[in-house]
């Protein structure tokens, strides 16, 4: 293609862009992809020393390398808090980003003590696991749960854009949706874990355990920023287990205490204390229409 | 293990590839996957400039930066092409790969014409999303779309093997698999998106919403390549929303106009205008079976 | 954040390694997650030459680019497993690597095999794949069958945390989820695949089929440890369709010969051969609770 | 090192450079060394295409190479001018940058007219020279000339650091230290190069010949900036050759046209035409001091 | 080559190996030369902050950072040193590294203000020298000396390997080759520098100025490890100059205050105070022997 | 700069390309300067196990280390030589290069021999060297002469292009330049070795020492091609010791054997056995001209 033709091209995209109310910026400022990541791989180094390396350390819970980690995670936050608290209502953005950062440091090990227990329950709940290293190692539901209550510390301290990047890095790998706006009880536990999708108002109770595909969403809505801070996602109490494709939709939806849904189950309205949910499957049926082969 | 042993080993493998009709070629003659994803990311940063680079940018929407970016598409777009149509049935590859080529480029203000409008439906149907900017950002279901819809300028335009190998990095990345052969008219929405599926025919309108796990697909068959180019995936009228992880199948299929399908709903047949489908769930059973702890 | 306060968390933040049983120990003795995926990368290019390399290769299938790949994935392949099999009861972890090594470059050829028979199978079933090619290069479903089948050579050797690193790599590319101590017949057929499961125990016949979102999985335990090496999981016979989103639970669930299960059927009772069960859906309904908008 | 003692460091560090004038800044404001390496590499691909290029280029001579070529330099160039001239006299910063760049790029045909005169004199002059093709691929005299031949042209456009980081690139692959100030005739050619030091006030004729090691270089002085802009550096007339290691010093030298220079010869005065300078050497001598072995 | 032809060319290398003293050992304990970079790396960006970053740094001079590289320097450099110091004499190696260590860090302030006395000296030497700031930013006779300095804390520390890899490193990008082990005094300037070498027992006074290709020697011995430690190298006292390719040898040779030595004076023996001293030189001749062309 | 300039440059640059012979060509084809470099650090941990390497490896010095060796050396070197000799002689291209790259690996355990020699004269020539592994490990005058003695091997095997590639690389790193047409004896010592430059026709024999700066040339020429294959560079004979930026010149010059030529030399006559040369110097003088401060 002669280079002649992009100038209608570009005029096209710049117009298009105005109309909708992007205006062509020169500079950029959003946060940045590659460090949020690093951002996410240098607390999970923190609080589990020797898990997530993969090159030579030569002392992994050393002070020293306890220091470094924290320098380095301590520079990388500043910078992205900066640049993503730039446009919030504070009015002393460095002094907002250096309390923010402050705060969700000390957070750390905090954060870290809820993350050993969703480590036990995944150890009691997975008769396939090895072991409680081979769960920080390899399983998807650890690491979106990893992901999720550092970015939960962001979100609840109304850092921007931030924490949905962090969560969605997570979602990216894992297929595991869940968003920092939620929140999570102790000892949690998701299996496998691909396609859980866990929104914004959600409540889980402690104990609980959700299996892939499993959905705590809102109903369909087009109101979008009107609908912003109401409650649209359900409540789980304790003990609650959902298994694998269920949809628990809407903000009044409660299941209660010991509950247990069943697989595809769709669901509604409130479900009472230890009941037991299923769809009305298992009888034979020739209706389903087939291929003509 | 001695490296004698590693020539018996050798020749099976040859043998499996040559009974099967692999055969053993000297040369590899396949699109280059790292260029067919930078093919992906140079467009997306001239349809949305500012939102997907990484490092240092200068003058994000100047000219010079569209320039730079038309051309290095160019080059790309034009050498992945040379490579893909080799076998196709024109007669002067390279007159194809051309003419193509520069079609592409042509359509990408309407590819972006209709993003911005699949950004304003995103932005309507979720709550919890902050801003437009955050869609583009981070949404797996903006990405997705976005990755279908310039793939699909390609799949029309009879592009062997390129147009899949850009939706299946979409689909790895976000979960989402969209064949770049189905038709989707404007604001299209995903949410969350993890384990959606949309096959080769399916036809979709305008105002449709889709939630995380819905399957358009086919039924099952085993005749292969005797079905290719029959209709074989269902039609979504306009302002259709499914709920999580249903799944609706066949090609005589049609969801009419403004009908919400609920989650989890198996669907054979075709579902009225403004219908509300849902599975009979809700009552409770003692019958699901337990593992004796 | 002055550097002062760090001693404290990182006081904490040990703490709660401890009493969780997390020694801090001075060094790491995992699997290099770089180098488990290298050596994927080096079983697929030689059993599929020419469809895994992205860079300029001179002579795909000639013997020396054969023996080059050999050679590196012997010298890898024994560097991990001498990590993996550090502690596991074998006397000469050596000679236990050595052997494990040799045992499973032996069977490249094998599993070569049933991937071809694989790539048939997925041929017939999906009128949309263009050729054999392109489904070694760009189908999930093909990728997730790869690996599985290559890790659970590992598995069956008793080799400790590699299997799982390996499936759980192709799993965070693909969302398909399968324990590479599943057994898996011949000419099986994932289509789009994101969110299947299978589970450690799951035994699946020759040509089955199974859609996006599929759990072959087990009832919800919480003893552990104590339920490992039992069947868990449900058993497949010859000829096997489930759709899109069906769960299929427990250890002796048995889906007979023929049989077909819909899309979002949530099964954990046995079905007999050639039934079709499918979840009674079709019927409208209104009772879907809807957001007030 | 605990990390409590790194704060009296810090203090004495700051001290430090506050002391000597350089003001603790918080922003970096110089080009960056990797785009700089960048536009070296990009003009060398677009004014000797095929020959700097490294991995797969489909079209190497295209319009749409050159293209893609040009607009990327267009881009990087702007970008680092934009850096360079901030703090330069110029009213208008942009427009003194966009002005440059357009000067540069419109001299590239001629600056690649004097590298091709260049290849000449270096192939006629060195029997070694297997082809054209390998001085350009392989010589450092022609790599070192090339780059001062770029950096001449934006030092005459009295642009800040960038000539000189770029001659310094190049004086760091080829050990020859050309300063981007000098004047250099045509058909100019440097054999080996290690060494070779050329100042900035050097004037050298047409058809000159310099080998490794030989300075064109001023007399000490400790008088700095006092002397900048006063000439301190040889002048070679045409048909000059200069054997290796030989130091021509001052401003006021001229080393007359056809005249030739012996090894190590240390001249600081000037030298008529076609004369031949050599050291006294040759002779035997005891007086060597030797090592007691 | 068909694999087989290895096995006895493996055994020839081995063999030679062996006959010449290097067992054949299965673990490499050498420091690592990429780390021994980015020591290199950190300490200049310690020293000279904004001067040696590429990417983007959000707070060049902030604690925040200068604590994050310190941290990441002492990381690193304690994990080097416990390499190098394996074989070291001290009893607890830990306890020796922790020690060198630290006094190395503190050090750093002290190596700094040395490094800022000798920019002046190069600023006050160099007419071309545009700023201060230009010198460190690209000035390889700074590159040189900085390297120098900091290795030479390690020398005298006894830390063996390290410190010669450092200059080593040095000495591929600027052709200059500073033994670590000499002494070198305040305010020194190197011009362009290629080809400089400074032997290890080498003493050099204050305010001294070495050119290009300048030899601070010793004289040719094969006695090897017998001379090690013995004086070998001279001295030169204060204020001295040397010129181009000069060679001045031998651990008794003198070069006195205030002295002189022209380009390519090849010295070995003593010179007094205030001297200059060039070759006998810029005498015409028809000596010069020709390539009959 | 707006993108419609573009094209009248690039019509220039492409007619000085085609005016001075250098078609444009669509396709590269010249060796891979990274593949290149690949070879040569293939050969140098083939050749000495464990100091070439940068990262973890397990069994430096096991067969199957070794085989995974060989086996990539012989894939990339194949590569390059077909590249290399596409326009050889020989009538066939492939036959050629496998034969070469047979010939080239069986060479090397003689080519390890001749550098263990090399390693023994360094170490005895040098009192600064802790120990042979320091040699290996930082020495630059060892690096060179492995490249050389690798190259040269396929220099006097008539391959093209590549052997000066590979010592044009050391020569980048090491500023040592040594023509891969030259013969070198054993036991040979470059010392420092920056700027040392060693011709095609160079033939030096056993036990000789050479020193920075050293030039083994050719008298300037421009007769070009036609003087290719004649002996144009001196000889050195055994024992010979060489001090720096000496410069010995011409096809007929001979250095008998046990010779000592001083610093800064410039012969281009014979020097009979266990001769001292010197330049005369040491007598002061006050001719040399200053700078006037």
């Amino acid at each position: 293609m002669n280079d002649r033709d992009f100038a209608p091209l570009i005029g096209e995209i710049r117009k298009n862009l105005e109309e909708k109310g992007f205006p062509v910026k020169t500079q950029r400022d959003f946060p940045n992809r590659s460090e949020v990541i690093e951002i996410i791989e240098l607390c999970s180094r923190i609080m589990f020393p020797g898990f997530f390396e993969d090159g030579q350390v030569y002392s992994v819970s050393s002070s020293r390398n306890f220091q470094s980690l924290f320098a380095q995670l301590d520079e990388k936050l500043y910078g992205q808090l900066m640049i993503a608290l730039k446009n919030c209502e504070c009015k002393e953005v460095k002094e907002c980003a250096r309390r923010t950062e402050r705060e969700f440091l000390e957070r750390l090990p905090y954060v870290q003590g809820m993350l050993l227990k969703d480590i036990e329950a995944m150890f009691d709940g997975d008769p396939a696991a090895l072991s409680r290293e081979s769960i920080i190692l390899s399983y998807p539901g650890f690491y979106a749960v990893m992901v999720f209550r550092l970015a939960h510390e962001l979100y609840t301290r109304n850092v921007p854009l931030l924490p949905r990047m962090m969560t969605e890095h997570a979602h990216s790998l894992t297929g595991i949706d869940i968003n920092p706006g939620a929140t999570i009880g102790e000892y949690f536990c998701m299996d496998h874990g691909t396609g859980i999708v866990i929104g914004e108002t959600t409540e889980i109770g402690n104990w609980c355990k959700l299996y892939q595909g499993v959905t705590l969403g809102a109903l369909s809505t087009s109101l979008g920023q009107q609908m912003s801070g109401v409650k649209r996602h359900p409540k789980l109490e304790d003990h609650v287990t959902i298994y694998s494709n269920a949809s628990i939709l809407g903000g009044a939806t409660v299941i209660g205490e010991g509950a247990v849904v069943g697989g595809s189950a769709f669901i509604t309205e409130s479900v009472p204390k230890n009941a037991r949910v299923v769809m009305k499957a298992g009888e034979m049926s020739i209706r389903m229409k087939e291929q003509k082969d």
